[in-house]
């Protein structure tokens, strides 16, 4: 089914951003050309790169010469040849310059779930007397998940403190508190931390923080060494689009690393690998983080994502979103009443990442009329309808497309057929 | 620099294979026309397939229409569209048939040690009264490492009981052994445990086994099922030829399963992870052990691997490997006095997996001037050359002038040059 073409009968209030507006936006949008730096598919308003980044044109082709020039050629012999043994701390410095992590403390490696244990598991022992972690109760499960498998194995008493408002955070945080774990945007509703003043209240108790970057990294400016964070840990196949479960990242301030000893002792953390000896002892630095061999065709992929981004300034990144955001959010506000629709992100741009999302009872259903329509979001349980924008890709009259098009499904109904109401497994 | 030819002159004794002999082998080999599945560098003798196995012709295209087809038209409609999240159990399946893992026993994910913590943290909370791990002090040290620092994790008392032989691991399993955890092929001589027998052994006293299949994956027949085998785990990138850094994979056999409570918990491991539910509740059966959204780009590389070696047959691919080692075995032992070289590996083929290994003080030295010949063996600290025998792709007749290289080089002495003593880092 086509989007509709709602520019000649504007469903929107007459005040409200025309699409003749967003046209003129994207003629003098700096970013414009980045668009050509990927492969999106023909017709499709993708706005779901926070749950999985778009093709940078050139990441397929790097990775098959990763495989057939170096791979295949060069055998074992690779790993000294083409630096493969040094991707993930060459990946985590360019990595790095998106978030404000200064050299050797931000490596790729894993996934965000394993490095958020080691670096959790790290934080109790730099924390021995203390025995909560701060964190929310709406955080990405997984965040939860590791946290409660991790206490149960040591079984020590630990536990999870969780509060239910972002504003009850540092209220939360006392003597007891060894760390506070928190996603800076949360995966939801688009909420933003502020991740200098949690930070600054932790320290001020004692306790160490622990900063999810899924859903920031790539998407905004974010300054770990400026909050003086002490860990982080942050996703690739977002908008860092390094494609379908590309390795993570992990961040240890450098004051941190001395005193790191790894709950995952790995061979390649060991300060000499390969004088293979038996008893462990720490490399130097965030290398000693590492665990293993570290996966070389998905290290390229990512490596070819954030190199697409570094291309670009993160001010002007964020600047796109907060304009892609705030044309949704102004369009949809106009009309939620008459929609029957809640907004879930905050209103004030500064306090939202590059995601507005929408309560609705059928939100599932217009999700899905809405990805026949070849206009992709996704909806996360109960009833949230989220909307990200990416500002690499995305332009600002997709945006307004897309805001045209989720009323229109809304107010003929087009949701209500049963083909949407059937669930299927996506991300 | 050519490698020698040294048909002509052959510098073993009368009575050994000629490189004649070795033509004919494999003129009636049942697996040559594996070779022409792979791509081999031109004049190479690829003999570190048990550090990182050779790229099946394949896989680049796989990898790259799964890019450029999968990731880049269908973008997150991927997961469901083309199977994604179900490829660590359908790659793990396949590895199974090679492994003798039933159905819903086997997962290809994360790394090698990360899944031996995950397997080690659940058999100490299988056994909670034990405190001891049975281990080979010769042992791969990452194996070591990983339960050393589970351990201090932990900090209830655990310890490595290490023996110094392989007969000594039975009578070190008692009542406070909770886990017998072995490498069945020794990752230096290549000699190979009954992992059935020590398995018995180790169930007659109540402990479980972690059996690591680094080096046998792929190379030998391994029939976990039949060896009553508790937990494995296994690496993607040696005889599985799945690329530099490939995920590995992790077993856990049927009866475990209902009361395997992950200390890794991730999202993907949930019942329901699409219910974002705030409380972990696992999957059933060896779902649970999967963390995160799975590597789908090194899943298919590691995928073309193993379909390369589905194939042909296991027992076929032993044959094989029998022959090769034999042969480089029956040469160098017959002029080891002349070279002054000892051998590292069991005399017996049937005592050993598809690498034979000898000591030399120079070895380091010896097997890199063998390198600038094209002869890739690998050096293992503190005096081992080692050369593994990938059945897929050798040729007798490669062993064959690999052994007569070994020994023009070091009566000869080419490998006496400076150049051949800096050590560069080498997997």
């Amino acid at each position: 089914m086509p989007q509709a073409s709602l520019d000649r009968h504007s469903p929107f209030p007459a005040e409200a951003p025309t699409r003749a507006d967003a046209k003129a936006m994207d003629a003098r949008d700096p970013l414009a050309k980045a668009r050509d730096l990927f492969q999106l598919p023909h017709g499709v308003i993708y706005l779901d790169g926070n749950s999985l980044g778009a093709l940078p044109r050139h990441a397929a082709n790097r990775v098959f010469e990763t495989m057939r020039a170096q791979w295949g050629e060069d055998l074992i012999a690779g790993w000294t040849k083409h630096g493969w043994m040094d991707l993930p701390a060459r990946v985590g410095r360019k990595i790095g310059e998106l978030v404000g992590a200064p050299e050797g403390t931000l490596l790729a490696c894993d996934t965000t779930t394993i490095n958020l244990y080691k670096l959790l598991a790290a934080a109790l022992a730099e924390r021995p007397g203390r025995r909560t972690v701060v964190s929310e109760r709406g955080n990405f499960p997984t965040d939860l998940y590791v946290a409660d498998g991790l206490f149960r194995t040591l079984g020590k008493g630990h536990r999870l403190k969780l509060v239910d408002r972002a504003e009850d955070v540092v209220p939360a945080i006392d003597a007891d508190t060894a760390a506070v774990m928190l996603t800076q945007v949360d995966y939801r509703t688009g909420a933003l931390h502020d991740m200098a003043a949690v930070t600054k209240a932790a320290h001020a108790k004692g306790a160490l923080t622990i900063w999810d970057l899924a859903h920031s990294a790539g998407a905004l400016p974010v300054d770990l060494a400026g909050a003086d964070a002490d860990y982080a840990v942050g996703c690739g196949y977002k908008y860092l689009n390094g494609g379908p479960g590309a390795p993570a990242f992990l961040y240890v301030a450098h004051r941190l690393q001395a005193s790191f000893m790894p709950a995952l002792q790995g061979w390649l953390g060991h300060a000499k690998p390969f004088d293979f000896d038996g008893s462990y002892r720490p490399a130097d630095g965030i290398q000693r983080t590492i665990v293993s061999s570290p996966p070389i065709l998905s290290l390229v992929a990512l490596e070819s994502g954030v190199d697409t981004l570094l291309r670009w300034n993160m001010a002007d990144i964020r600047a796109k979103s907060e304009a892609l955001t705030e044309i949704f959010r102004i369009l949809i506000d106009g009309v939620a009443d008459r929609l029957g629709v809640v907004r879930a992100s905050p209103r004030e741009v500064a306090r939202r990442g590059s995601q507005v999302c929408y309560r609705h009872p059928d939100g599932y259903a217009i999700v899905q009329a809405l990805i026949e329509r070849r206009i992709v979001g996704d909806f996360r349980a109960p009833d949230i309808m989220r909307f990200g924008f990416a500002p690499l890709y995305l332009r600002h009259v997709d945006v307004w497309d897309a805001a045209a098009n989720l009323v229109d499904v809304i107010e003929t109904r087009a949701y209500d057929e049963p083909r949407y109401r059937v669930r299927a497994k996506v991300t």
